[in-house]
């Protein structure tokens, strides 16, 4: 038997490290990491600081994934049909890789842990590249999920909120939905993964009675927080946030839109 | 200055505890605990065992805030006026019983915390009952918020789950609001603070579609799980929780519907 943790390490302090996800860190023998190509040193050096504070015994090999390129053509974004098949196929290869990674380096009775930002079961795609890898694998394989902060919950610690409302739902979507307006039955909002920075092209009548709680960098000495009607602060984010990935290269950061009277 | 921490201590596994909940927990003067009155010996023992795991010191007072009373008056689920009369009536009391216990218990450059289950984003009211409690209280006072493992955290991790499917999104919402039925345009929904059991009430055509994942005292050693598609479990799930209901004396559950055609 092999053991694959996935182990959420919070949305960026490094004390989101649940004690739970400190003890799976442990029991690792092989630390997965997969390079994006483009990782950022901020997150690199936090992954680090990490394993060093974790791990300082060392007891642990580190083995990095290179990541698999996908195709981008131009046509990606705007034809859905390409876009399916070109994410289909660099699936099939990205799995093949994992897939000889992990039979490569985790001996029979070995652990190993993928370290993964925030929680493993929102916006990430570990759980389900790896129920796709171990698709068809030799031996027995046991994938165990650790929870960890996500940057949703990291938005709402930083701005104070509870994120729903007394009695009432809450939608996490990400930019390219909520591009298309807000939805008509849910007051409350949090948006992941707006490169397109949504908020700001939403119809001039939604925009009238929402307010916003943006985050970015959200857990780092970074950290920004911008918090008021969207009408009113909208045009200060969206400055403040090309700034921000000016100055540091990248950007991550998330934001709650909150439809009704005072904001509260 | 004074300042409360409102820490989510996660879902029922002490392990949940974040090592910024930790470390918030160790700079409290004094521990306020909400005696709900109907506290359970289980979630009194987990909130014990916090205290002695990281306080072992003792260096801090706990006070335990009595639970005010709701007006349980028979109209109150049905005539809307009535219920919210009531409420606000039971909040202001609620506020001012707090705001005595503060000015009362923390002094001028101490810190208070309130421990509170899960995340105090989600579906919990601490935050809330602050904002109306420092509201006209003498002094000057801060509020933290430390994030939390949620149940939804917690019920995808022991299921090993990602919430949304890839691009699509997440609602979160309550057994009172899914007794009304599945959204049109949402596929994967977790219910929370769900007593009645809405799953399996609603109408057929909507239960034919749905993978359901329920879990019970999650984290917690009682931790149950029960997964598949609704109509050949939802059975099942009501007579494991009307026993372990029966059993202990209480539940908490949740659970996720997911429409679509495998479940994952």
């Amino acid at each position: 038997m092999r053991t694959v943790l996935v182990i959420g390490i919070g949305a960026g302090d490094p004390d989101h490290m649940t004690l739970q996800a400190v003890a799976a860190l442990r029991r690792a023998d092989v630390v997965f990491v997969i390079d994006k190509g483009d990782v950022k040193d901020d997150l690199l050096a936090l992954r680090t600081e990490i394993l060093g504070r974790h791990r300082p015994d060392g007891g642990h090999r580190l083995v990095t994934a290179p990541e698999v390129d996908r195709d981008r053509g131009t046509e990606v974004e705007r034809d859905d049909g390409r876009y399916r098949d070109v994410v289909v196929d660099w699936q099939d290869r990205r799995a093949e890789l994992y897939r000889e990674m992990l039979a490569t380096e985790l001996a029979d009775g070995g652990t190993g842990a993928f370290l993964v930002w925030g929680d493993p079961s929102l916006y990430d795609g570990t759980l389900r590249l790896l129920d796709r890898v171990l698709d068809g694998i030799e031996g027995e394989w046991a994938v165990e999920s650790i929870a960890g902060i996500s940057s949703v919950a990291a938005l709402a610690a930083a701005h104070r909120l509870i994120l729903n409302r007394v009695g009432r739902p809450v939608l996490i979507t990400t930019g390219r939905r909520i591009a298309d307006g807000m939805p008509a039955d849910v007051d409350d909002v949090v948006v992941m993964l707006d490169g397109r920075t949504a908020f700001a092209t939403l119809p001039p009548e939604q925009r009238a009675d929402l307010h916003v709680y943006w985050g970015a960098y959200l857990g780092t000495p970074d950290e920004l927080l911008v918090a008021g009607p969207l009408d009113e602060v909208a045009d200060e984010i969206l400055e403040i946030r090309a700034a921000a990935r000016e100055r540091k290269g990248w950007i991550m950061d998330t934001y709650l839109l909150r439809r009704g009277a005072d904001g509260r």
